[in-house]
């Protein structure tokens, strides 16, 4: 299947180096500009207090099945980690949604680089996620 | 960007309209079959009680930038509803993971066709989520 860009995130970011680990430790402002003739989609959007970004990892490149995450000392299944470089370079965020203003959303919690491609924008709904008691496997203890 | 599907996602709604509105009301259990080439990419996800899934809508074409959603009378943009036919046909639902066995998981709370291609997995991890007051917008008082 063949995706391509709805939009351009704009963030603090320039590189991979400066980015947040995980996206709660960044309170970044970021500007995701959607592209113009996508913009009636964005209609009802100021009504969420946060969306979901989907976006490429645009600079990643190849992956492996295990990786040494950040907060960890062990190699982990990539599957069970968020690390960019994946068979599939997909990455989503959840963001806090301070404003739109035209095509553009103004948000908070960005942890992407500047000039990420994104790929779709969903309501974040809290309904729709995981109920009942919640493991998190390794990042267990390791969360601050 | 291309994307390839990693696996299929075996469940028990043969079309779209067996398949139900929003994750949330489905208890339905399915079967992600993970292609063997990415199997070691899955160790350490027993750890986790919930995982996300993203996959391609592929039975949707095309899109309209202003949907009239299931749960509502009125057209809302697109990119303020979950609908399948967007501009990239990517869909995430986070699923109970009942259990692992070798490149399959057993998961609950399925929501896609049978047959879905399944392009990435990723733990969830309720800190990555939003925080603070949320905000549901046009979905207010629509869930039950």
């Amino acid at each position: 299947m063949q995706v391509d860009p709805i939009g351009i995130i704009h963030s603090p970011f320039k590189s991979k180096n400066e980015t947040p680990i995980q996206p709660f430790e960044s309170n970044a402002v970021g500007r995701v500009e959607v592209f113009k003739q996508y913009k009636d989609g964005l209609c009802d959007i100021e009504g969420f207090s946060h969306v979901i970004l989907i976006y490429c990892f645009h600079k990643s490149r190849g992956y492996s099945l295990r990786v040494k995450p950040y907060l960890d000392s062990k190699k982990r299944g990539l599957f069970a980690t968020r690390a960019p470089r994946r068979p599939n370079r997909i990455g989503m965020t959840v963001v806090k949604l301070i404003r739109r203003s035209g095509n553009v959303l103004i948000v908070r919690g960005i942890d992407v680089i500047d000039g990420t491609p994104l790929l779709d924008i969903k309501p974040y709904v809290p309904d729709f996620n995981a109920q009942g008691k919640i493991k998190i496997g390794w990042l267990k203890g390791k969360l601050r």
